[in-house]
């Protein structure tokens, strides 16, 4: 496995790749793989000859009271689950080498980023989607493996992808979760013991969710009280938000129809963790 | 030479030119074309095999109250002049092609946008660099050629190809100017005779800004009202602006050192007017 850390090597890597008629997936990361990561890269692996991952905790996607200088790292353990698993090269940029002196432009996408996490986090996905735009064009991927769980930041790639004409396919893939339920993120780690238990609320409240539809539950308001009160009778849940929104366009919902995610934010301590299902009905 | 009128085709002409190992020029332009065009075909064609030339009245970079109905367009001529000079394709989409129902994403270039015609027209640089990370991905060219007559959008497509890692190279290539040394331009042809005749002004004006600064002027406010001075005086001139600024950063001069720009735009009835020439001191 090749570890590149300059744009100029990654591209050498890829050049070579493309010469030789490979196909090439990436996988965007922030790094601290966990099995939801791992999946990504192995979905990689079965539809592209060659899979590249980027490593890189993006500063622009931080807020300036948010977890950037904690945001949990470990490269020697990345570098050895992605071999284990097959990737080919890591791409593991200084964060001078992606944002150098003068760097003034940035990719945004309106409208579907308004709300959810892009309320909460003003400027998080003007972060993610210059990032993953200058990635995009480092790599050249034919194909980019992004997770179900950033449910919001999947829909505001696919929708920043199509309108610039980026000729790659964006491939979404389902949610890893614990055995309890809870959605593997990276973050985890900072939950207490107790934190980390009362966490599995979040996963209750979607099922929960789920199976009211499943009943004939058609009021969004009501299910949106449901899952609402379930999380916040938990000890520690600070609830940021509880929505429930069409799919893939985020517009607000009053009667459930065709296909329809629920989506939470809910701080355990400074900790900050995002959940969502999405229901056809 | 091939008309492409959707993004399919001339993705499809493009991958047949790198699958015979060609490489591809790329001039954006929003057609009726003059010299100045032409000589960007040219100078394409000397240093790619293949030239494909984008026609694109692009309504995004164009303010509510400007010409974009009135924009002048005569594709006929257009295309039998692009062949004349041997390009290899046009590609002249439809504006649903290019901004589909639901489009919502963006490119900014901040900075160097909110000065001279980023000040005058709001929003106009945000359409230009849209559409033309839009291009460049579409057509995914190894050059692309533009005029320094449009200085200040040369600087701001320069910044967006490096900033987003575009890997493409950048071309600008010299004003062209009519005899009595009008820079040339689509816009001209709203002028009427005298309009045309006055409009002479602002080429003399740079010219008499060049030879202040070779006597070794070097006071930018000076300067700076030299022009403004020889061009308001000037029968149904009306100035937008008139700046002299550094290059490339288009920062603010008080004493010129190293490469300077003096930049105006004028307005003459209805038509608005740039030009700027670029000294080294």
């Amino acid at each position: 496995m090749q570890i590149c850390r300059t744009i100029k090597d990654i591209r050498t890597f890829v050049a070579k790749c493309k010469a030789e008629g490979q196909t090439v997936g990436l996988v965007p990361t922030m790094g601290y793989f966990h099995q939801g990561h791992l999946s990504l890269m192995r979905e990689a692996k079965k539809s592209c000859h060659r899979v590249v991952v980027s490593l890189f905790v993006n500063p622009l996607q931080f807020g300036p009271r948010e977890d950037l200088a904690q945001y949990p790292r470990d490269f020697e353990r990345d570098s050895a689950m992605a071999e284990e698993v097959g990737v080919d090269a890591i791409f593991v940029p200084p964060d001078r080498e992606m944002y150098p002196e003068g760097f003034c432009t940035h990719v945004e996408v309106t409208g579907i980023t308004d709300k959810l996490c892009g309320l909460s986090r003003p400027g998080h996905f003007l972060g993610v989607t210059t990032v993953v735009a200058k990635l995009f064009n480092i790599v050249a991927p034919d194909k980019a493996f992004f997770g179900q769980k950033d449910a919001q930041q999947a829909m505001v790639i696919r929708r920043m992808a199509a309108d610039l004409n980026m000729g790659l396919e964006i491939v979404v893939l389902p949610i890893i979760r614990e055995e309890d339920g809870l959605a593997m993120s990276s973050r985890n780690v900072y939950l207490d013991r107790d934190q980390r238990r009362n966490a599995t609320v979040l996963y209750r409240s979607l099922c929960a969710f789920r199976e009211a539809v499943d009943r004939g539950e058609k009021d969004a308001e009501s299910l949106r009280r449901s899952i609402t009160e379930m999380i916040a009778s938990t000890p520690g849940a600070d609830i940021d938000y509880v929505e429930i929104l069409s799919v893939p366009n985020l517009e607000p919902v009053v009667l459930l129809q065709g296909r329809v995610m629920a989506a939470l934010a809910v701080r355990f301590g400074g900790t900050r963790l995002i959940d969502n299902i999405i229901v056809e009905v």
